[in-house]
């Protein structure tokens, strides 16, 4: 298709992989052309994936023989480790790169080495990385050559509260707590026990008690905003049976006379993702499903001085490849609804 | 907006009116512009349901001020009986009417009122209406001012059999048997102790064993094609713990020498909405999650000379919303696929 | 059955009356003699709960025909306003009642009055009524004609707190917080759209942000225990789509050099159903699926002061029939576990 | 425990051994003694299994450190393969063996063969095993010391069929079908890709239909009782997203004059677990939950001379580990309801 942007995604058989060929079949100006996996390779895309059947005409691809270097902008949603290596030849071929692991998303390494187990090997890659937090960094997004996508709690947790830091309305010598609960698929797709369905199914549990590897991400942006109110910052993940949906219930407080709810309205009144809910509301998980828009309501609680932020996002999509798209569309000067702009799914 | 046809929705605080309002958002010709509910009126569409705050900023209106006289195609999202009292003076005004309910869909009077329950009292309008399987009335279609637009188990189970009842390859003789499955949606959206979330999750049944109304509607459709196959047709729908979704399996005999397999993927050729998949395929609900598509599979069961047909729809899009959608596109010489080419949302 | 006690269980067609049904059939010295319903009054019990075919030969009966009064205990399991009205009569008779609902939950009329919205109507009745948390209360409950049953949160929240709470070991300075996820059966068994199956399964979302009727009776107990920590308590419940089940993720300050996990295990080293977890764990809610189990850990927050406490019920077990029972067996003298012996079902 | 048999289980990891587990703690004459695992020896059972903290004090044992010879029955709850190798040794010590795996389900050793896809070593062995499908083969389990446990399909479809096949009532002339929906637990718990929740929740599909192991092991049965009738026999399974629950919803013809409702009523008269519940009724696989039982209903096709058979098992109860359960009963003559007497879990 003339006019058209070339994408090519690398690890496509995970469920951020299928969701990016989902989103990107309805983007007017991008056009798939290669799509990668060693396991698959050689296997037609709607064989793997039945739902994309009459969709796309594809193979997975060997990485190799992918010609990845003629695309304009690849997506790696692979394990951790695999763009580290194999970004920086695409960067150097004039390939814009937009990751959605882990690797380019913070700043420090040896934090990343100790979360990640694992030795950190583009430092100097790292340094143009832009945190592709979109309703954060727009500006140099758009001007990025590699993008590391956010991972879907950091998401869910700092788009409320950036509007908050930027402004130092919280008091940090009280502490921050994101109570956070995710559906099933941030699990990713791959054969284990405790995501299979009569494990996950009809259960609730926290996780990840004793530390995260998104901590350290949230940490670091609320760093950025307002240095010191990291430190009280308290995150607790739990396992809900839901396939998507992520939902964070965070407990904070504010210097004093402060209106959050006009705060965070006029801050997102031009971000089309970010719908601000009238105070009292309770945003449900269902009410973003499948879409790239993050819910957010903000209220005291009753008889405290405690303020609680409840947010929502698909973790599929506004925590990882609507997310991604959307920084396709910062970076290639496209409206950012494109190929983004479908009301969820309910029921 | 100019060009763009006017819809007005009745009863849309269901899950079929919810649904049209979800695939009509993206249809690039058509545009909601009354939508009605005696309970909901006076209320934003968005504040009733927040998946499309951002999408409509539209509130129900009573039907009696909805000037519904003024658009070009009004759907009935209704319980039965309505439709059949309001039609009528629509049509008389030169509105176009897609009726989702069951007023339409049966051509023998009392059999309609045998399975309903109240007296049928548009006797006339009845004569015009089309039923709208829109695969096989699609020239009827492209002239009706009134159609009546399937029900979900009739759609799931005559797509398969339509190729086969054409050209009459059925065996009479032997018993056609539909073991159908339906997820709850297909209960609709009212308040009832059967359909709560601690009743039907975690649980599976058959019901209506004993009689089911869209059992006389798929017998007039099998009738209609091959006269006397519709004897030995039995049909036993299932509720099965999903949101979305119906499967369909059915059992039957062929005369001999037939490759139904061919039969019907040279019928369906040119049906973007119709699948059908290599023989020992089985379609999935979750690929045709959200989307108007009907995946199909005919295979011969082991060591016996009995076939068996596997089909699956979403209830609410090509079995309800999607469907109506379709017969819309056809009625105003529209491409089929306008506003129903999203693929399916997987996982 | 000689030696047996005599039960009747006053509105047994909610969740919590059918769970007493399946428990008390269990029981080595009790028998469910009369059962009443007025809406289903003459149907069988195991026509209308066909998981009780075979284990029950009675019918519903309407309350004024059921004999009440020749029973050794009664129990309560309806609405608010019912035990109010009519348990006084039979503890006149000689019954002993146990109370499933909220009627006796609350010392301080005026509270329950706001929170329940109907006059109080029982004050003389209320000053007997011993709160039926039986880790807290066992003594009082063994001398109890009246025992008010806890709410499923509040049974949640406050294990864990007893001990530290006892002890004076919460630092009253700061806030407590207590993060509370449900599953729908705590809705109850009636009809409503928000608790249908299409409209809880696949969503999380927090409710009664703005206050729940579980506040003031959680704020009670810990009162009673720490007078003063109650000031800076938080509760938000969620929802979440599991049948049973309730977590509670409690974030707490301790006073300096506490070891809250030797003070918890050593407190319930004789209680049966409370497993106290060794730090680390994270207790799930299918661990206690179907049992009359509290399980419980407790840790330090990584980088933090805060303490986590994880607590799970059934929330139809511990937090409503089963602790019932158990009130029972203390109030007859029985041995706790006495119908409540019987492992989880997992998976 | 004096007068308690010894019991060995094999391969207690799965969900079959899990469940054996949970069952025996509640018999009253039997004792869990061994508990072997090669992936997981040294471990806590209630560290691995936590619902079943406070039951069990045992650790998971090699199976060559178990002494299992010295146990009074051994359970094998493993894959198939297993029981073949390791059975015969113990049988010879006087051990008596319950093996839930297929080893010694088919007396045909090249059928066994061809689906299973392994060499039977054990043949000698075969000719003494049992079919532990208790209703029809009780006497012979009387006597038996080996006795092979039947599948979920085959108990779940055989059930109804025995009465009328014993009077050869089916018309062998006209196809049987069985179409049949299992929940996930039915696949085991091993981590594979296609039981993960977000690949098995919220959807719904057949499996199979080319070939399902369990055909074999039904058209044996019914070959027994009625040679001829198994030819026309017709087996779908279908996948459903239920943890636990099975039904089946066969389609039988009758010879004349039958009242098929009586002949089951009477045959199951003395038979705790079958549940001939009234014509018209739809069993619901949540009434078994947890259960050993089996509830059937048989009605007559409206319009149709077909008639339709629903059965509903708990998978794992009635199709696995109570059956074993039950069977040894039976070999040891305890009443036949030891430890299997607990209502179902509703909701």
């Amino acid at each position: 298709m003339a006019n058209h942007i070339k994408i090519g995604i690398v690890g496509a058989t995970g469920y951020t992989g299928v969701e990016l060929l989902r989103l990107l079949a309805s983007h007017p100006k991008a056009e798939v052309t290669a799509v990668t996996s060693r396991s698959e390779a050689g296997i037609a895309i709607s064989d793997y994936f039945p739902s994309l059947r009459g969709t796309y005409d594809l193979k997975f691809l060997l990485p190799e023989e992918a010609s990845l270097e003629q695309c304009d902008v690849v997506f790696f949603a692979t394990p951790h480790g695999v763009a580290m290596r194999d970004a920086p030849a695409l960067l150097e071929r004039g390939v814009k790169v937009i990751d959605l692991s882990a690797d380019f998303r913070l700043k420090d390494i040896p934090t990343w080495e100790q979360w990640y187990g694992m030795p950190f090997t583009a430092a100097d890659t790292l340094k143009e990385a832009v945190y592709g937090l979109c309703e954060l960094n727009r500006e140099q997004i758009q001007h990025a050559r590699l993008v590391a996508n956010p991972g879907c709690y950091p998401t869910c947790v700092s788009l409320p509260l950036i509007p908050l830091l930027k402004n130092h309305l919280i008091n940090t010598d009280m502490p921050l707590i994101a109570d956070c609960k995710s559906g099933v698929s941030g699990a990713g797709r791959k054969a284990s026990i405790g995501t299979l369905f009569c494990e996950a199914a009809d259960n609730f549990k926290a996780y990840g008690v004793t530390g995260h590897r998104h901590l350290p991400e949230i940490k670091q942006t609320i760093s950025t905003l307002q240095n010191g109110a990291e430190k009280g910052f308290v995150f607790v993940p739990h396992l809900t049976p839901l396939i998507r949906g992520m939902q964070a219930t965070q407990y904070i407080y504010l210097n004093d006379d402060v209106d959050p709810y006009s705060i965070l309205r006029d801050f997102y009144h031009n971000s089309p993702f970010i719908d601000i809910m009238p105070p009292g509301s309770s945003p449900e998980t269902r009410t973003v499903r499948g879409a790239n828009v993050c819910r957010i309501s903000i209220q005291k609680a009753p008889e405290s001085d405690l303020w609680i932020i409840l947010s929502v996002i698909d973790n599929l999509v506004k925590g990882a490849a609507g997310q991604a798209i959307q920084n396709m569309n910062i970076m290639f000067n496209f409206p950012e609804t494109f190929g983004l702009d479908l009301p969820p799914l309910l029921p």
